[in-house]
């Protein structure tokens, strides 16, 4: 089958449940498909292009925290403005293969492709590719590589490539290469100047042919990160191959050369290892990334591939979602929960961006995505990869508590976005002022310490990051002359509102942040005494939580998001047309502040994530049926909680429709850009619908566990595991009974539907699931209640 | 005396009562010694510029309305946000007279400077300059040059220029120049794309060397208008005299040279022609500016200097302001309205800019300060300017009729900051939110009205105005479930807020607009008609205007100057060092938006321009005191209106204080930046703090003007005139009682402090003043009190 563009498929993958595949070759959809098939480690990682480069959509090589500075310009500037923005770049690509079949360069888009295949195989952690060629000229062969990234070793990753005619001799020429300062599309929104800057960002320092290999290394113009990319290849053929390799600035190649009879076969394995420090010398620089090409070498492929395999039986066995009953949903949940761990796996204190290292997209910067979605799953399911991301923030507090005294205010201030901690948004009322991002990485500090009862982190992270979090809103908010206190002008998660005064969510985070910093003070005195925290300020911070205003609308009975937001005119959904969604791209700024009109979950967030302080599930009901009305999902945040929260608040088909949006949106693209990376987000937004929202699952920070399971009509079956505690637990629901097992650990506690069970050993307990009691359907505005789910597959 | 920076000195003039005098040259001062004797009709400005050219700081020749585009860039760009800017440019430079005396340049940083003196005459409306210099070599000579661009003939500017040995025989070579693309001081806000822009912005058109003159014409390189720039010459001097003519592309020259024994003289009248379109070509421009020259060489120096006394003679006899007890405020207030009237007299249907044509402040761009500071004299004293001034706005409605369109809007929204009517703001939560601007336009439209009675202007200009406007305010705003009608998240004048519900001041503007709309529309249907006005629209406008929310503080017995603002934390001025302000270049937006800190008058000019809707004095006075607490004047903006309130509220030397400065801010230089171009908004805002304030005017749209005078103790005596439907009106106030007096019309009814009084013919009519009741001194953020005013001269 030739490549085609074939608009009639929904996506360009089957159903399988622990693979993607890709049956044919789809041009029009490449970005898609080289997000959904990137590889990574968290610290290394490889958009799925094709092995020979060319045809692409965005090449793509990315070390995390590897960027390049660029101007920021103001039309109009302002006190406080970061004057310089980050952007993550395309580094030295190791993953090129060039083929040369009779002098024709293997290229999908000129002779016949006969056959293609990809797959991302979701155990093994590779990406293989099949493909069936035949040149212009009329030489058939079959091309199979197979890739990986390595979550063993960090700096490593490897690709096994085979080439062998199909029915005829061919003199094939291989060019494996290293080569920096590839052509990359311009971004469109980025101003020109930045764009300049970004445009062959690598400056050479050092480069040199191996005897099989080749190493490039880089400094970037701006910012001044070295980086090391190296290559070492194992070349296996008939009699006769030639191999030479070669070095220039911005180029390392490995060529090899071979007359192929049909039934030969030319095979390379490919090592690459890839390095960058601010303050390493090019020299050390070089020698850690010959030191892990060799560690690579020695392990061998296919030692590489077992170590991969092993890593991941040990992810699955306790992070598996299992699905009955929906085959699409299934395959979705496994991809994400695979996309979310390669993202964490090994970023090792440095930050997870938006998008992984799977593209581009928001200059591959980090926001509160991180913490309020990938944590809530890292710290369930790779809890050491959560406590490192969140030593991240700690190792950039001396930033946050510069830029706080830049802004006025006492404490840490983190930054909004970012890739190496500094601020860089360039729209203060939707960045600066969205102040929740500090208590968003205080609440999985407390997510964290709950889920590991991990002391020594509490008492160093976690108390160092709570203090300067807690410092900051109490210098944030005062007390009016009624003593409440009150937090005005800051932006809370919905993009469509903003400087705003009480935003519920900002005000009930931030009040678990104060009151939870006075705990661990008191818990932790001398290394709180070691911060500077005294009893007085304790109190403070006490008394703030105490008082926090929480506005409510007595006769809408419903929590406003903000001071006077319910007072806002309802937004004119029905003279909307569905192509002006986002609305963001179709109205200013001014007009969504202005009227009630919700991006994405703010006020329903806060009931997710502080369930503690909407006591009344009918008052919960009010809230979530109300934001239903209003909320347009144009963020893809927004999903997951909707899901989360219609599944608390009894609406169990319709928090499954608002499931297979989060968890399908980069399988079916359905926000059209994960071409730019995956929605990390949203992909582990699937997991916390699924078992915060099915499995009622709620952590307490005392140490209890206690989960509230119900499955909509359409599913037989679902079952997930997580850590607690040193525990792995796993919780099986179906429509009637609930089925609780440790994996791992002795004993534990649990609360089904408020009553206590007890488990030990692998004796599994089960438990009936109480009837829902009927609720009035919430209504979307029109045109945006999520698509109904009908299972496929 | 030599040139020097005399730091000591407070000013760099003297004061005069009917002259600007600068006795000796400070180049430390030169900036706003340009903006200070800058010359304009509203069409043409020079700045005072030396003839020489250099030393100077900031080369100035301006066209109304003539500008460049620039790009104007975005950190993250948005939905309706401008992308090119505007910015006025320095044209082609007409008032260069270059003089060599034996081979060495006139230049006062060489040589010795035996004696300076500029000065700017108030009544005759041209700037001399007397300057004996000593070449480096010994030669001494004289310069006297008289400068005036015409009131009369206003594409017209003209030169005297004299020069003669002072003891012994000299050489002279005077090259009277035209210049373009003169290099400027690069703007330091400006983004450095835009800076290139703006380099050398004229592109040669044509150019032309005539017998005793030369022409240029050159297009605008993006924008695309044509400007040109023609000078002719009469020379007078002794025999073998000299005159040679050269034009290039960007340089038009006339030389001359002579030699001149002591006792005699050469005299050059330059005369200088300027035009410019968007649309003629350059053969009807280049004839244009030729006939305009012609006309200045048949009126002659003497005929255009005799042209300009008698157009000024006019002006103050019924617009000057005679101060007794106060000769420093007395020389303010005349050269404030100088300048007013310099920047309205000739405008004629193009905008007015903040800085008038005295500089390239805040890129010439025209904001509200020209409604309602700058036509709240025109209308009294120049009406026909300020009826022009209104045609411009009119002239704009189509592109303010889309920009709504664009935001989702009905009628008209204009522009935050333009000059040629496109929206130019670079921020928008400063810009497109500070809706008040339609209503700001509508307030000048009612005062023009009220103070001319042209029912044919209120009929087309001012119905077209208002029904646009109201239209604006009626989508813009919505009625709540109790029925009140709301405006929420825009920005209302005070700077240090923005994005807030039912701002105060917005909300009874907007309420007057559309009241006013729905009265003009009654009172002419058929203009009405045919703009679309039905009987239904009027009563939508009525109803929202009589259900405006107006927020009110119960328990401070305020008015907040928008829902919620007296919740918010007063700014900690406490610990503000005086270094700090203006508080927006030390501390972020986000903070001042969300804390009691008021950049300049907001809810005190809702008094001032609403007074009818604080009926209750002592509500006035409450809220007056409120925010004098929490304003600190970071705006020049500020001081007039809180004179005219202070007085209103009965603090008559707070009133007084403020007056000074308001009135002084240019001549002293208080804040800093005079070198930039007058601040045309606050020298205006002088006279309505005299007028509103010490008089008590109120003109009422009925046609009732009331005043109810009080004197500040430092003044004997004070008079000030207006024009009030056809009549010409002076009224003088002493302590003890004011006179009322016609100086044309026949006979008049007017209200003193609440009795109705007649006048008729010139018989002056005299009342007594009442006493005030005692009220306790409002306080202002410590340091942030102006200076006590203690009369000097």
């Amino acid at each position: 089958m030739n490549a085609a563009v074939s608009a009639s498929r929904r996506r360009p993958f089957t159903i399988e449940p622990w693979s993607v595949r890709e049956p044919e070759l789809d041009l029009g959809r490449m970005a898609q498909t080289e997000s959904v098939f990137a590889l990574s480690n968290g610290h290394l990682g490889l958009r799925g292009n094709l092995d020979e480069g060319e045809p692409h959509a965005v090449p793509g090589s990315y070390l995390n925290s590897f960027y390049e500075s660029r101007p920021l310009p103001h039309a109009e500037a302002g006190y406080g403005y970061p004057e310089s923005g980050q952007t993550i770049i395309n580094v030295t690509n190791g993953k090129l293969i060039r083929l040369l079949v009779d002098d024709e360069p293997l290229d999908t888009r000129y002779g016949e492709l006969f056959s293609h295949t990809r797959v991302l195989d979701l155990r093994a952690g590779t990406l293989t590719r099949d493909t069936g060629w035949v040149s212009p000229a009329g030489r058939a062969v079959r091309v199979r590589s197979e890739r990986l990234v390595s979550l063993t070793q960090r700096a490593v990753a490897a690709i096994d490539y085979r080439v062998e005619p199909v029915d005829a001799p061919v003199l094939v020429v291989v060019q494996s290469e290293l080569v920096a300062n590839e052509e990359v599309p311009r971004p469109v929104d980025v101003d020109p100047r930045a764009t300049a800057v970004l445009i062959a960002p690598l400056a050479h320092a050092r480069h040199r042919a191996d005897p099989t290999g080749a190493t490039l290394l880089h400094r970037t113009k701006r910012s001044g990160l070295l980086m090391a990319a190296s290559m070492d290849h194992e070349v296996y053929g008939p009699d006769g191959v030639s191999v030479q390799c070669t070095a220039t600035e911005h180029i390392g190649r490995t060529t090899v050369i071979c007359r192929l009879l049909p039934g030969q076969q030319l095979r390379l394995v490919k090592y690459l290892a890839y390095g960058w420090s601010g303050q390493r010398s090019p020299s050390a620089l070089d020698d850690q990334v010959r030191a892990a090409l060799a560690a690579a070498r020695y392990t061998g492929w296919d030692g590489l591939v077992a170590q991969q395999r092993e890593y991941l039986d040990d992810f699955w066995s306790s992070a598996d979602v299992e699905i009955d009953g929906d085959a699409e949903l299934q395959q979705a949940v496994r991809c994400a929960l695979f996309h979310v761990m390669q993202a964490g796996a090994r970023a090792e204190r440095r930050a997870i961006p938006a998008k992984g290292l799977t593209g581009p997209g928001y200059d591959g910067h980090t926001f509160w995505d991180t913490e309020t979605y990938v944590l809530a799953v890292l710290t369930y399911l790779v809890p050491d990869a959560g406590a490192d991301a969140l030593r991240w923030r700690q190792s950039i507090l001396p930033l946050a508590l510069e830029r706080a005294t830049q802004l006025g205010l006492q404490g840490a201030a983190f930054p909004w976005r970012t890739i190496s901690g500094q601020e860089c948004s360039g729209y203060w009322p939707a960045g600066t002022a969205a102040f929740h991002i500090n208590a968003d990485i205080s609440d999985a500090v407390l997510r964290h310490v709950a889920a590991t009862a991990d002391t020594d982190f509490e008492r160093g992270t976690g108390l160092e990051l709570l203090v300067g979090t807690a410092r900051l809103w109490r210098s944030l908010g005062h007390h009016d002359a009624e003593g409440e206190f009150r937090i005005d002008g800051v932006t809370g998660p919905d993009e469509y509102s903003a400087i705003a005064d009480n935003n519920v969510y900002t005000n009930l985070m931030a009040q678990q942040n104060l009151r939870a910093a006075a705990e661990l003070s008191a818990r932790h005195p001398r290394a709180a005494a070691a911060l500077g925290v005294d009893a007085e300020e304790m109190a403070s911070w006490r008394n703030a939580a105490g008082a926090m205003r929480i506005p409510y609308d007595e006769k809408l009975a419903v929590h406003p998001q903000a001071e006077g937001f319910t007072d806002h005119a309802v937004w004119d959904f029905a003279d909307e047309p569905p192509e002006h969604y986002p609305l963001m791209l179709h109205h200013p700024y001014f007009d969504l502040y202005r009227k009630q009109v919700v991006k994405q979950a703010d006020l329903v967030l806060a009931m997710q994530l502080r369930p503690d302080a909407f006591s009344d599930p009918e008052q919960m009901a009010r809230n979530f049926a109300y934001y239903e009305q209003i909320t347009v999902r144009d963020s893809s945040l927004s999903a997951a909680v909707q899901s989360a929260m219609a599944a608390l608040t009894g609406h169990l088909d319709l928090a499954y429709d608002y499931l297979g949006e989060t968890a399908l949106i980069d399988l079916d693209d359905l926000a059209g850009n994960t071409g730019d990376g995956m929605h990390l987000a949203s992909l582990a937004g699937s997991w916390t619908a699924i078992v915060a929202g099915f499995g009622g699952m709620r952590a307490g920070q005392d140490g209890r566990l206690a989960f509230a399971p119900h499955l909509p009509s359409s599913l037989a079956r679902v079952s997930f595991g997580m850590h607690w505690r040193g525990l792995h637990l796993r919780v099986a629901i179906t429509p009637d009974e609930a089925e609780y097992r440790l994996l791992r650990g002795g004993s534990a506690q649990l609360i089904h539907h408020d009553e206590e069970i007890e488990l030990s050993g692998g004796e599994p307990q089960r438990c009936p699931i109480p009837a829902l009691p009927p609720r009035e359907q919430p209504e979307q505005p029109p045109g945006r209640a999520p698509a109904p789910r009908r299972p496929r597959g």
